[in-house]
């Protein structure tokens, strides 16, 4: 049996979501051991969060006192490398979005990359990815072309992609980052990662 | 070494909430394992919510959906007894947080054994435990005597001794059904009881 027989995990998350960071460095190898493709499938929060009426948690009197406490023990507790990014946070995402769903079309695992790259930047290096400069050179650093880049990032069609994906998501009943579907089962939360891997471990309950 | 030694697990929590339910039936056998009192704390979590902003989930437009899948899920993982309530709910939890309080200054084993069956009585028997009728029959069922109960729901002490343990609760950085802490560690869900139980084990990280 390979990977092919069995479906995939979709692994949805915004560009600027810590809890979506800490997922992204454990879910691949979680798809791995269960056999299943992992598709990162990056998309804006903040138009899901119109439809439920959610806010940022950092942004939370007395939740995000606890949401900062939380990050920094999480990352302790995966030993992932984490720094509280500086203001502005949370970030748009939309430049990242679409350079990652550019990238997706013509290499899946460059786009994986760049999203890795890019979740990097913001989260251990404090770097502004909501920019155009910074897009770029994550994007070339993962091997694609600068002047192509910055081209894609304004190009309708890409523009047109990641409207697209958002809505997808929405559709599906995404609202937060991470947010997990597989087999039709939906899981939310970094901290639902590990229930996941426990139902694939155990076939459901 | 006995319990005594160790600090205790604050358990917070809200009559009306589901996932406060499941966790009142794990928690006491974690506080167990690891030699540590457990003290139930109700409060009025909406006197939390207006502070930060927040709505019950199962009122969000796709959240509401995701938590009601959800809810189901985490009562067969744990094998837990749950039936969706009837409308209203969320309900207010005034009257059994008062009757908690009451009894709980009388004998602290009665006030749990009240907790648990307005529990059992909202998320198994969908049972309004808002209604003073059914909080006074609850704790009629726990030893309680009728008269004594109906009073103590209408007492200014009984009153002001609620007001108080919420506003603690608050000020103590509680914001959601279940939140726990334990030597000063804030735990937020009921997803978060196996992060607490492991934490007790480790030490800590």
């Amino acid at each position: 049996m390979n990977a092919n027989t069995r479906a995939p995990i979709d692994f949805f998350f915004d560009f600027s979501s810590p809890y979506g960071y800490f997922a992204s460095c454990r879910v691949d190898a979680i798809g791995q051991e269960h056999r299943r493709e992992v598709i990162w499938r990056p998309y804006l929060m903040g138009a899901a969060m119109k439809f439920t009426g959610s806010t940022p948690l950092v942004e939370r009197k007395m939740i995000g006192d606890y949401a900062r406490h939380d990050l920094a023990r999480t990352a302790r507790r995966y030993g992932l490398a984490y720094n509280p990014p500086p203001p502005p946070f949370p970030l748009p995402s939309i430049a990242p979005c679409r350079a990652f769903y550019w990238l997706s079309d013509r290499d899946p695992l460059q786009a994986r990359d760049f999203a890795k790259r890019t979740y990097a930047a913001l989260f251990i290096d404090g770097r502004n990815i909501s920019e155009v400069d910074v897009v770029v050179e994550l994007a070339v650093s993962a091997g694609a072309n600068a002047d192509e880049t910055r081209a894609a990032l304004g190009d309708q069609a890409v523009k047109d992609r990641l409207r697209q994906e958002t809505d997808a998501a929405i559709e599906r009943g995404v609202f937060g980052s991470p947010f997990f579907i597989v087999d039709g089962e939906p899981f939310w939360g970094n901290d639902r990662l590990d229930e996941l891997d426990t139902w694939l471990k155990t076939g459901g309950w």
